[in-house]
């Protein structure tokens, strides 16, 4: 018992050179500079290039390289805090939202999406694709799932697609009053197009926030929200963020 | 405009495996069973052994599948639901607290952690290590910093080291008037002795929520909780989790 609980484990080798490579980072580099290649690295650390590519992949993980097609490995800069705060009880679209719509398309939906709207087999659904900037940045991508039935009302022809009607859309969906909503947050994998729209390759690491949002005893409205996870750190909660920058799993290691 | 975005970028080829593979994992298999091996899963497939290691590893940061060593690749249960709910305002070790107790360190702690607390370079901070069993299996593992004068009344008499001075710090941890707390959620890598704790390789994808837990107008504890990314969904809000099983991103893929 006592302290040799947390000191106990043996580390495997890529993970003592991370923990050194990570040191190096903090004296040596600074944020956005280009890291030398990956031989010269191995070389300088004595380490095998297999050993060496662990440790990097580790650091791109926390947070702490960035790995870009034609530009190299670069240090990264601090995480962003993006806010998805479960006390903001709107709609999406409403004032002030960070989102703003790209896009929409009206069919019949996936299984799985389907299935969490609780709608039928053929009934047409909205999903408006959505677009995230943060300080410049864009950080995130949404695909709103709506129910036709969740906007009644809606007019095909002011705004029969594009933009606009993705606008009408949400305005229509202020109508309803909103009961509650609830969100999940998983890791997923960037599909082709959102990996594009994030400026990452196919398949790199995502944040995956799910929220339902609850009208008239259904789900009028699924959002699935893909993060990048390099960036993003997702924050929750009533009184600003956590300033926690530096890699809080160094404790006890 | 219209449709055409969504459906116009190009998908790699490991992609369209994946989207294949997740099809014969629905079809063929149920939850547990080992997939056969590279050789004969590519040769099946009529694609290289890199390309299906690709769809492999796409599907594990799903959720789809799990790879343990010494038994191989296997089809994963849905992902777990675990609760972090922001509206539950009390402090940790309150009754109810799907948390256990485990040990505690007091210590000064890393600079980071000393940084994020606020506390002086030289001040001392208990550490009381703490593990989440859900569904009975144990999905994450915390380090819950609280700086001395957090807990001033502490007595090393009674309750020198291990689980009970944890209790005891927790305790005492409850005298004070909450004021606050909010949380960030990242990615992360499992630090070896989370790794072992979690049945996971070091350095897997893991899903690391920092709280913030404040009074006095300052940080009264900082928790970095650690969660299995592979078989946790993390669930926010007040009414139920978010059912959405299947993969969320098959729509418009």
């Amino acid at each position: 018992m006592g302290t040799t609980q947390l000191e106990s484990v043996p580390e495997p080798k890529y993970w003592h050179l991370k923990t050194v490579l990570s040191e190096a980072l903090d004296s040596e580099f600074s944020v956005g500079e280009i890291l030398p290649n990956e031989r010269d690295l191995a070389a300088r650390f004595g380490v095998a290039r297999a050993t060496l590519r662990q440790a990097l992949e580790q650091l791109e993980l926390e947070g702490r390289l960035q790995r870009r097609r034609g530009v190299g490995t670069t240090v990264a800069p601090p995480r962003m805090g993006v806010a998805v705060g479960t006390e903001l009880h709107v709609w999406p679209g409403a004032p002030g939202d960070a989102w703003q719509p790209v896009d929409c398309v009206t069919e019949v939906p996936a299984a799985a999406v389907a299935a969490a709207l609780e709608t039928g087999a053929d009934e047409p659904v909205h999903t408006v694709r959505r677009s995230r900037v943060t300080h410049g940045q864009r950080v995130a991508a949404e695909l709103l799932h709506i129910p036709a039935a969740s906007v009644p009302d809606l007019s095909g022809i002011d705004a029969p697609a594009g933009v606009a009607r993705a606008r009408a859309v949400l305005r229509e969906l202020q109508r309803l009053e909103l009961e509650g909503r609830d969100s999940a947050v998983e890791l997923g994998s960037a599909r082709a197009d959102d990996a594009k729209e994030l400026d990452r390759l196919p398949g790199a690491p995502v944040l995956v926030v799910t929220t339902r949002y609850l009208a008239a005893g259904r789900t009028a409205a699924l959002s699935v929200a893909t993060y990048r996870a390099d960036t993003c750190r997702l924050t929750f909660g009533d009184s600003g963020n956590v300033e926690i920058h530096e890699d809080p799993h160094r404790h006890a290691s």
